[in-house]
């Protein structure tokens, strides 16, 4: 076979990462829809344009890409650079870069895959077995170190970057490499192989995608197995600071009750979990992912959707420890919540699980890059208390961004090639086809053309200025015959959404607002969200930010910036009076605050007795608030998301009450 | 020399851990005092009847007691049981028996410090080194980790046993192995020496006492040397997680400006700071302590007087980061604040240092040890949210006890042997002399005979049932010719305090109490404090906490247990009336709450919209709080100290309005 022959596209519909064989909804494929320009449509062109290349700059400077070429030469040793899993970023990227070959067709993209599948190519040993960091000279053994060596860890996204380029291209080399690797892990860890696993689940997802793509069930079987023998202690405990639960070996998945533990850890295991109920149709290991999520949702999540709220294991806490301050909020547990709802969105056709993609994708995904594609958060705090003293080095690795600050690369350097993948192929979770229709679920400008099954298509034009406006106008320009049904997602936060269709306006409730027809070639349907700003108050049982509100608008959370207050007042005295609806300006949010009520009075204790009404001297004042994934973006600053209210802490005003949902 | 000659006390006052040679005040001397029965009394006991012994039998059964006969018989290799500072436990060990043995004076305990000091005494190299876990066959080399090697560290607690030994005893082998120890030390690292420091502060404050204690400057030179060498990044910041700051190697102790990094770490730094200060007279690093104290006492420490509010790194927080669920407040933390304050009381004669030690004493190291003495908390914790499972395996050794549960022993076990010095060596912390008398600073039934100078003695009894009664007595049964001074403290949170002497009822202020007088044998001079149990307010900054209270009463901090709530009432939904004045009853407290407030009203999104009045659905019940050392006493429970105020959760209260120093 050669190359030329490899490049003819597999998968008519363009490539999608998520095929289940089964499900409510379909994927859109990545051929049938194209971003204009827009929120996602920029980041989609930064991050071909600036990142891709600024991951693979990073990695070959580092020495993470030579590690392949010392395999290939024979010239491993001690002295290898990069943490044991510097192999996975390789591939990530990888990924990335086959997925946005897929989406443009640039011939430098493609040179770029196929300059590294070479690299790694060449570092595969005769058995399929593909690390750089054990089982060579002057390098600890394979797989003696299942619980934090993250082997398998590192193949699973091999196998990914496979998917895509098979997705997208076609078999080639790399889909090769990954082909023997696979074999390779499932000859070695099989029902009668090592009863082992990865400390760091990944190849479980992997291997189902594989497997679907290429029809290889004993892929999909082995992700079952491993998924099956997790839970049980197989993994030594003891081996990581905080135990079993930090890999999720305590509970099995289909036991489990919420997430717990390392985050990104559970929230990979869980996506494979739903992967795997989707091929054996095991209903119960599906309902078990689905009320983890739901406890894990409605108890352990940040208002951002950020989930995380343990710097010491990057893990969940327990239910309603959800610190403002020290929420960790990874940038790669908002990638991997999201893939565990798209497929329990497939799974199900819920809408829900699409909101809260919403979410994820607006405040955590489009927080952690900066504007030209070329810094990065790691964690995603909804609460700096001090602002860093300055933007980091360009040219020095980060030991991990936690100071406030995006840095261009980090000591574990996760979430670049991560937010790099997920970018490229952002568009693959706009939308949803099946039962009849196509069903849209975030809005971006966009040109889609659905397959509908049975020959029949439905082509549309959304045109939106969204986050920032409400109004998603679908234009039909290529109407099925027949009777066909868009379905257009109403957030949940849209209580008064209007659908303006066939020359009447209707309010529709959140959920999904539903055209079931005939359509015509040239005609509009329009969707409009209410764009108000609003309050939003938390549980009561959430301690961290008891007497606070957030400011949303639209699918976006707001903060406030130490840049944006009146000189002299300090972040941390600022109230907010509710009394007063937030208002839009220029796509900032204002609100009436009040400064000063906490200044310092100098005690050196800082409890005591109940101070007497008229203590605060506060004075009042306005405050502009940011879109949160905005923030430092202007330099760094000291920021919250959550704002005390003025009438817990002033006695003049009304008593807030409890909050609803 | 002989052991028996060895056997007399050297210090005619009985031994004192610290003696500055300038300062306000001098220590009453461990022979200057005998506590009688009650919490102090009956704490010291049980640490000499239960605690020594189960220290010793842990560290035998683990190996740590063996790793020093190894050395002696060259059998030294790479399987060395415990972490590398596994020898400092065996020497606070060694410095808690020495000090018991001069408080009572009985045999088993001198045997067991004779017993211990020839193991240690057989492992010391000829040049005077002394470490089991480096400079060995089979171990990794001498000083060649100062940053997490704790080599030094280990030597600081040699010497600390040394000076005990010495005060209460006088010089013996054990003084003999500290002495080359110390000159090791000197030899190595002094000025010309390797310009190193340990990356645990330890060593500095232990030269400081030895110095003292023998009269050799050297040692208090050396002290200072590697005091001022730290703060310039002497040490590598990457070797640890979190950088320089970790190990206080960022910036001077002198220029610094609060506690930061590890807490332990930071305070032992401290407190070798004022030993530096006072021994040089360097009032500028006195000044700068006593800041830093005045920053950290404002706004980075909990009520409970625990320092310490993140688990990642045992560290500070920034200002105002006082999380209850995820506060550390190590066991071996508030010792060392304790030891800071004591120092910085000396120094300065502030009383509001001996308020912090009052404060710190019975919220976080009468928290740690059991009952039986046999069990510890790591941290201490202001908010259990989950009761754990289960009280844990009493023959087995705990990672770390954060889960709400003394255990018997820790992986990292540095707290029991703290706790156990300084139960043994409590009463040298409850009176002063100086400036024309005595100073009580913290109350328990005890007999004193203070040597005022001079050939002048002042002898009394005190009485009391504190902390759970407010009543003082101190009876006068040796009085000095002419005027004396006696000072009693009136702790800052005693705002209606009445001294009854000399046939006269008075008020008496928060700070000191003071008759200078002539005294009359048998006369009594009462103190009584208000025992009255008070809500308590936290500054509005501290965002932890906001909308809530805490109970106290007298000088104890109160908490809310699971096992006290009603049955079906669940913790996460308690609320408080605090129009309701809490009430005593049993030594326990009585507030008016509200259960039900915060059920699960079953949503999946946990942010939404302020609700209507009358959502709450609360019923009105009493909940019984308990001493907050006195948790999880009863097994396993869910605790919270902070409690939300139901004013600000239902609308038909008053509102609460700011707290007020």
């Amino acid at each position: 076979m050669t190359d030329h022959e490899a490049a003819a596209p597999s998968d008519p519909t363009g490539g999608r990462p998520v095929v289940p064989s089964r499900g409510r909804l379909r994927p859109l494929g990545l051929g049938e829809i194209t971003l204009g320009p827009g929120f996602w449509g920029r980041r989609q062109e930064t991050n071909a344009s600036a990142t891709l290349r600024h991951c693979e700059e990073w990695m070959e400077r580092l020495g993470w890409l030579a590690n392949f070429d010392r395999v290939a030469e024979g010239t491993t040793g001690p002295d290898r650079p990069g943490w044991c899993f510097s192999d996975s970023e390789v591939y990530k990227l990888l990924e990335a870069l086959c997925w946005e070959y897929g989406r443009t067709g640039r011939p430098e993209v493609d040179e770029a895959v196929r300059r590294l599948t070479d690299r790694v190519g060449r570092a595969q040993d005769d058995d399929g077995y593909l690390n750089t960091c054990y089982g060579h000279a002057g390098r600890p053994p394979r797989y003696g170190d299942l619980e934090t060596g993250h082997e398998l860890y590192c193949t699973g996204h091999l196998l990914q970057a496979a998917v895509a380029r098979l997705r997208t291209t076609g078999p080639d080399a790399l889909v090769e490499i990954a082909r023997r690797a696979a074999d390779h892990v499932c000859d070695t860890f099989g029902a009668d192989g090592v009863q082992g696993l990865c400390g760091h689940p990944e190849i479980e997802a992997a291997l189902v995608e594989l497997g679907r793509a290429l029809g290889e069930e004993r892929y999909v079987e082995q992700a079952r197995i491993f998924l099956e023998r997790r839970g049980h202690g197989t993994l030594r405990g003891d081996r990581v600071p905080l135990g079993s639960p930090y890999f999720q070996d305590d509970v099995p998945v289909r036991s489990a009750h919420a997430w717990r533990g390392h985050a990104v850890r559970a929230l990979y295991l869980s996506a494979a979990a739903v992967d795997v109920a989707a091929e054996y149709d095991d209903r119960e290991l599906l309902a078990a992912v689905e009320g983890q999520w739901e406890h894990t949702v409605a108890r352990r999540t940040h208002v951002t959707g950020g989930m995380g709220s343990r710097h010491q294991d990057e893990g969940f806490g327990e239910d309603w420890e959800l610190p403002p301050d020290r929420a960790y909020c990874e940038s790669c547990a908002g990638i991997a919540s999201v893939m565990v709802s798209w497929r329990l969105y497939l799974a199900t056709g819920d809408v829900r699980y699409a909101d809260l993609i919403e979410r994820t994708f607006f405040n955590v995904v489009a927080a952690a890059p900066s504007a030209d594609g070329r810094a990065f958060f790691y964690a995603n705090p909804l609460h700096q208390r001090v602002a860093a003293a300055g933007a980091p080095d360009p040219g020095a690795v980060s030991p991990r961004a936690e100071s406030g600050v995006r840095a261009p690369w980090f000591d574990v350097s996760c979430c670049p090639t991560n937010i790099a993948r997920t970018l490229a192929t952002w568009h693959a979770y706009a939308a949803g086809v099946g039962e009849g229709g196509l069903t849209l679920l975030q809005y971006a400008t966009a040109r889609i053309t659905a397959d509908l099954g049975g020959g029949r298509v439905l082509g549309v034009e959304v045109e939106t200025g969204y986050p920032y406006d409400g109004l998603v106008t679908v234009r039909v320009t290529d109407p099925p015959p027949g009777v066909a049904v868009l379905r257009m997602r109403v957030p949940s936060w849209a209580g008064d959404a209007v659908l303006e269709e066939g020359g009447r306006h209707r309010r529709v409730e959140p959920g999904l607002a539903v055209v079931d027809r005939e359509f015509a070639a040239g005609e509009e349907i329009r969707l409009r969200l209410p764009m108000e700003p609003r309050f939003t108050w938390p549980d009561p049982r959430i301690d961290a930010v008891r007497g606070c509100v957030a400011v949303e608008r639209g699918p976006l959370v707001y903060c406030a910036e130490s840049v944006d207050l009146p000189t002299g007042v300090d972040l941390d005295g600022v109230l907010v009076d509710t009394s007063v609806p937030p208002v839009e300006r220029d796509g900032r949010v204002l609100v009436r605050g009040l400064a000063g009520a906490g200044t310092d009075r100098g005690g050196t204790w800082p409890y005591g007795g109940r101070a007497e009404a008229g203590d605060g001297g506060a004075i009042a004042a306005g405050f502009t608030l940011s879109p949160y994934h905005q923030w430092a973006e202007r330099g760094p600053t000291a920021m919250r998301v959550w704002l005390p209210v003025a009438s817990y802490h002033l006695p003049d005003s009304s008593c807030p009450t409890a909050f609803t949902t």
